[in-house]
């Protein structure tokens, strides 16, 4: 079946999502309000570093329309008691950096929290909390934090036997990584250094929570999984998950940093404590200081080839931020720098560190785009050596089914090469380049993820349809699944209705992020609708009474096998639906289960930037991302995705960064300060998607959010090395860098 | 298995609603509100029957504050072209009962509405809307309805080939009547008037709408039925089924009258044309004018029994008032009414008459109080001519298993003889009768009913489980349902969560109302509990790595059949649902089919009244309700059944009518006018719970709302008779009419 096949997949559907987004029906998080509801407010641990040896709340509390008041001795704990990286929703880490319990290992660690009748008066509470700090030393570099004599933050880590703020660390090995080297003719081997980026949603973290007198809780909130939001709140506040709700509002952006929860069961508590139901959203100053961004990290990648081109060797060895928690992303540096080629010998080690800044959260391909910089860039080298062409170089070395990638899995059918070759052929390859402008390649890889998903498939009476998913729809994936359900019902798409269930109406389904959404729902919903076809068979064989096997499912209509005397009109859905209660009663069913199957995704980028030598700002002018997308269920939401992608990776590469004052604290915690890049810094990203089935998968699907961030950092930084002859090993690559390195032009300073 | 043996099946658990109907959390539909909410409202006609010859709205729109306006016009039609009963749910009708489009058929018939930023503009712009009607001749009872020279309401109703308000009949017939009359040694026959009398549910019909710019709504809504209120709005608006979405409310009362719509799809085009949530609620004034009692009756019953007490013949004629449209609950009437008895010769007619009163609706036991009310009493009659004692001449001829009905059915093991003999077994029988007091019996039959449910049962991580069923919770059906799930899990029930999915997120179910709802939830809650149970034994056999045959769930644990080593512990419902992941996912399934095997309910009252000749009241002093439950899930639930069922009746019998004023418009619309009996009118009623299983449900359960209704009117009269020695055959029976036929006594007279 090729998309050219279908009538609904493969098409650009109106999405169901788009009238209320666009009117501004769609109901966020913060759009929630309860009557009596109150406001509950955090006080932040102005130290990046400090025991905290008491805190008195009694003032606060005693404040007319102060109706409850928590601290970290309010929320379970989970002690840590080894060295250990602590996975992205590990309530362990979770309990405490949702309130301070001992110290505080952040500026912006919640230290204590209260729910007042209006928001001033809360925010005058938070003024009257007396809190005895002791100061301590505190460190916010990770090659700093790993030195000998660093502060270190938590009594439970230890490395090699000494109290350390390396949590622990990450290997994969293929072949023989010195024998490798030896073979080579060329090696190449630089240090890179990247930055902390935030994910940057446009939507600060918000919830609210109403909790009965007898202890159930329904919460909603802005999160990428409700179920994680349910758990996570079980496990702080010690209720059980049945008597807890959450439903998931409609979500503005998350891109990995909504996988966890800040706010949610501080309001549980608050809520509990006052019998209110109470609100809280975060400042933007609040999502730059105390929400995760992904990791800052420190590389050193080494790549060695023969003179034909034949990559032999990689090592890399990446150093990633965890904040203030054990738990980076280390996984997604060390596993996909290198994995786009098929390289005999390989050695990927990745450190976890902790340091006082905010915990990292998943962002995007969490770690990838930190590896691939550092493995593309040297690669854009070792071309640049062998005289070589860079895609060229890619194309020769390039993993394809069979190739087994060094953190473990063989390759069945991808589509590496089709990028590659996709690129090499585009014109904007061969376009020519004006003054001051340069062109960049990079490819890049992501795992993709499947994971547990829910689905259910109801039929009304009159033959419309309702699906209802788990995930909270963050890039489309109500319209892909009313896509995928029209496709095999064979009716038309505006006659299905998709909507997120809550943790109590759907069963449970992973939260949305790794790439895994579409790949996994069309899994349950696909066999969800068949079992609903088969349900459709059998009750036109009861209405004909005929045998269900004599009957088939076409163009949405029952038709007998064979039917000669033409004894049996075909019979739609809706005339089908009408007769349920007749044959057996209500038509639906449902599918939940562990997908697995989800393969890996590449991308091959082309960058062109134009470098101002006059101000030092770099702009992309063109650029043009290939992806293998297995295939696209809605091509307007993937082209989506691989646009936004792009769009962060062009941040990631330039403008963005977080900037430390001398005590410790985020200097630049608003969108006038962290440059993110808006529309107007950016050209038309070109999406070229390439579909190259998934054989694993019933539609042929990859994940697609995730790959497009990966190559982009590399990609960037070959383009500007293409215009200026000077490579930076360091992002962003920002104006002052850039000016640094360079003279302006001597007409330039005559001009002024 | 006996209710001794269960856990939680026949316990008084907490039910799960309490602390939020108790506090005041539970939100009902009028506490609903959206930003941008507007208000509805609807001018009702004044005449009993009026031809609309024009509605000019124009100065309606042109108010400030007002956003939309409507007429019947704006609904889409549904003609009827021959005379037909229309059933409860039948769209034909319910398009111009919510507004009328060519003809006002009763005073408050909707005849337009409008929506408007506040109330106050509202009304006011129902004052400004013109209409020109032609005043019509009316009729409002049922005998007046049916002479050759009435008004006639609709052109499509023809009786016997002439113009009629009579809609059509219902016959049952069972022997030879006339052979059966002529072995009879004696035989009564009487005529009996029923008032129509009003639900009586304590919140008011509302409900709010909101439409998206791409057409798709939400209702929330106070109803019995979400699927029914989306069928029906997707029927009189035009929109696909998929397009709504149908939330019920927590519901304060319906008792049959909330099975049908007033407020959703006027709501729905309003919201529709304005842009703008719609809010409508009714007031008292409202439901009683416009929303259905049930039918008022004219009844002749003829019985003749043997000279030994067996009764050989019973024949009923029964006229039901439909209302405005054709469907009055004649089934009710004609095939509850000798249901209780072995009658060999049976003829059981009913007629629907139409009259310029709103439309009937259903009414708890729909029909069959009016049947039970002249077959019981006229039995009383027979009784003292027999000289038999009343129980002992029901015991006589009581219908037992195998006995057949003249409406259809063969019975299954039943248990009215049951709640006969407990009835005379009982202390209340034999005790001492006061002054002025007298004691009656009666005997009730309803036919109970299965249809389509749907069912959910998730497990959560922490073993904790939600079930979601698809019927608004009026009777307990969550508390049932908890039971239920617990039981059959072996678990605490405080661990399981019930909620009613809304009609996006269950599958379709057949509205609250039939006495179905237990009988039919706990089929499909007991077929998805039994699937998970299914899992559960999976996920541990694949734990051990054994076969799943080899396990067994008992005591909320899997254990191996055999297991002499002590090899596999037994894992707990907490320690699978850790693990689902790695053992195949998320643990939950469902069910969703159409029930059968409701078989019908029984009861025999005893009730003991005293008249007071100075006044004229008659009061309720001890009332023994017996009844065969079936099995009772949550007893303090059915306790309280049956007391709502007695007290509904007692109010029938001695206190509610509706007075209509001489242009045909009710005088007393109001709680203070309209006389339902309230807590200080009655005695503690008691209610007996036989437990006579139903074979043909897992659990035994049998449908328990309905029957306590249906002996009470005869009950009452036959106590009313004993206590004055004179026999009312006229509902109500109320200090005027008692007072008419007694003459206060010469004591009371001289104090005076």
């Amino acid at each position: 079946m090729t998309s050219q096949d279908n009538k609904w997949i493969g098409k650009r559907t109106i999405r169901p999502d788009g009238a209320d987004k666009v009117t501004g029906r769609a109901a966020y998080a913060a759009d929630s309000t309860m009557p009596g509801m109150i406001w509950g407010k955090i006080l932040r641990s102005p130290h990046p570093h400090a025991r905290i040896k008491s805190i008195d709340t009694s003032k606060a509390a005693a404040l007319p329309g102060v109706k409850a008041v928590m601290t970290g001795q309010d929320i379970v704990d989970f002690p840590v008691d080894k060295s250990v990286m602590l996975g992205i929703q590990d309530m362990r880490w979770m309990a405490r950096n949702v309130m301070a319990r001992d110290k505080a290992l952040f500026a912006g660690h919640p230290i204590a929290a209260v729910a007042a009748t209006t928001e001033s008066i809360a925010a005058r509470a938070l003024e009257l909390i007396e809190v005895d700090y002791e100061v301590l030393p505190w460190v916010i570099d990770v090659q700093e934090a790993m030195k000998p004599d660093a502060p270190i933050l938590h009594d439970f880590l230890q490395f090699e036997g000494k109290p350390s703020n390396i949590a622990g660390t990450l290997e994969h090995k293929l072949g023989d990584i010195d024998a490798g080297f030896a073979e080579a003719d060329v090696i190449i081997e630089r240090s890179f250094h990247t930055a902390p980026v935030h994910q940057g949603y446009i939507e600060p973290h918000a919830c609210l929570v109403s909790v009965s007198p007898d202890g159930k809780a329904t919460i909603w909130s802005s999160s990428q999984g409700q179920f994680m939001v349910r758990a996570m709140c079980a496990y702080l506040t010690g209720l059980p998950q049945s008597d807890i709700r959450a439903i998931p509002a409609e979500i503005g952006g998350g891109f990995g940093g909504k996988t966890i929860i800040y706010l949610e069961p501080v309001a549980l508590i608050l809520a509990r404590k006052s019998g209110r139901p109470v609100k809280m959203t975060m400042s933007r100053e609040d999502v730059f200081r105390a929400s995760g961004p992904t990791s800052g990290a420190y590389s050193t990648v080494k790549m060695g080839a023969t003179k034909d081109g034949r990559i032999v060797a990689a090592q890399g060895t990446f150093y990633l931020q965890a904040g203030a928690f054990p738990g980076s992303p280390i996984r997604g540096a060390a596993g996909c720098a290198f994995t786009p080629y098929d390289i005999p010998n390989v050695h990927a080690l990745g450190y976890d560190v902790v340091s006082n800044r905010s915990k990292v959260a998943a962002y995007r391909a969490p770690g990838a785009p930190i590896g691939a910089y550092a493995a593309e860039c040297v690669l854009d080298e070792l071309a640049e050596a062998l005289k070589i062409d860079p895609l060229e170089l890619r194309l020769k070395n390039a993993a394809k089914q069979g190739t087994k990638a060094a953190y473990g899995p063989t390759f069945p059918r991808i589509g590496y090469v089709e990028t590659l070759k996709a690129a090499m052929e585009h014109p904007h390859y061969k376009a020519p380049l004006g003054p001051n402008q340069g062109r960049g390649v990079a490819s890049g890889y992501w795992f993709n993820a499947g994971g547990e998903s829910s689905a259910q498939v109801n039929i009304a009476e009159d033959g419309t349809v309702i699906v209802i998913t788990g995930h909270p729809d963050v890039g489309g994936s109500r319209a892909s699944t009313a896509n995928i359900a029209a496709e095999l019902l064979g009716i038309d798409y505006r006659k299905v209705s998709v909507l997120i269930g809550d943790t109590s109406t759907v069963g449970f389904s992973n939260l949305t992020g790794g790439s895994r959404v579409t790949f996994a729902s069309a899994i349950v919903v696909t066999q969800s609708t068949e079992k609903v076809i088969t349900q459709l068979r059998e009750r036109a064989a009861k209405i004909w009474k005929i045998d269900p096997e004599a009957v088939v499912w076409e163009n949405g209509e029952a038709r007998p096998v064979s039917d000669n005397a033409g004894k049996f009109p075909p019979l739609t859905l809706p005339e089908i639906a009408a007769k349920a209660n007749a044959t057996g009663g209500p038509i639906g069913a449902g599918a939940q289960l562990n997908t697995t199957g989800a393969e890996g995704g590449f991308g091959t980028h082309i960058c062109d930037v134009e470098v101002d030598p006059e101000v030092g700002t770099v702009r992309v002018v063109r650029y043009t991302a290939f992806q293998d997308v297995g295939r696209a269920i809605h091509p307007s939401y993937v082209e989506g995705q691989i646009q936004g992608g792009v769009a962060q990776g062009i941040g990631w590469a330039l403008s963005e960064e977080y900037i430390y004052d001398k005590n410790g604290k985020v200097d630049n915690p608003g969108f006038l300060d962290y440059r993110m890049p808006v529309c107007s810094d950016l050209p038309m990203l070109d999406a070229v998607m390439l579909e190259i089935p998934n054989p694993k998968h019933p539609q042929g699907v990859r994940g697609v959010g995730e790959v497009p961030l990966v190559p982009v950092l590399s990609a960037v930084a070959n383009a500007v090395y293409d215009a200026l002859g000077h490579r930076f090993y360091s992002l962003p690559m920002s104006p002052p860098k850039i000016l640094a390195e360079i003279e302006p032009p001597p007409m330039a300073q005559a001009a002024e």
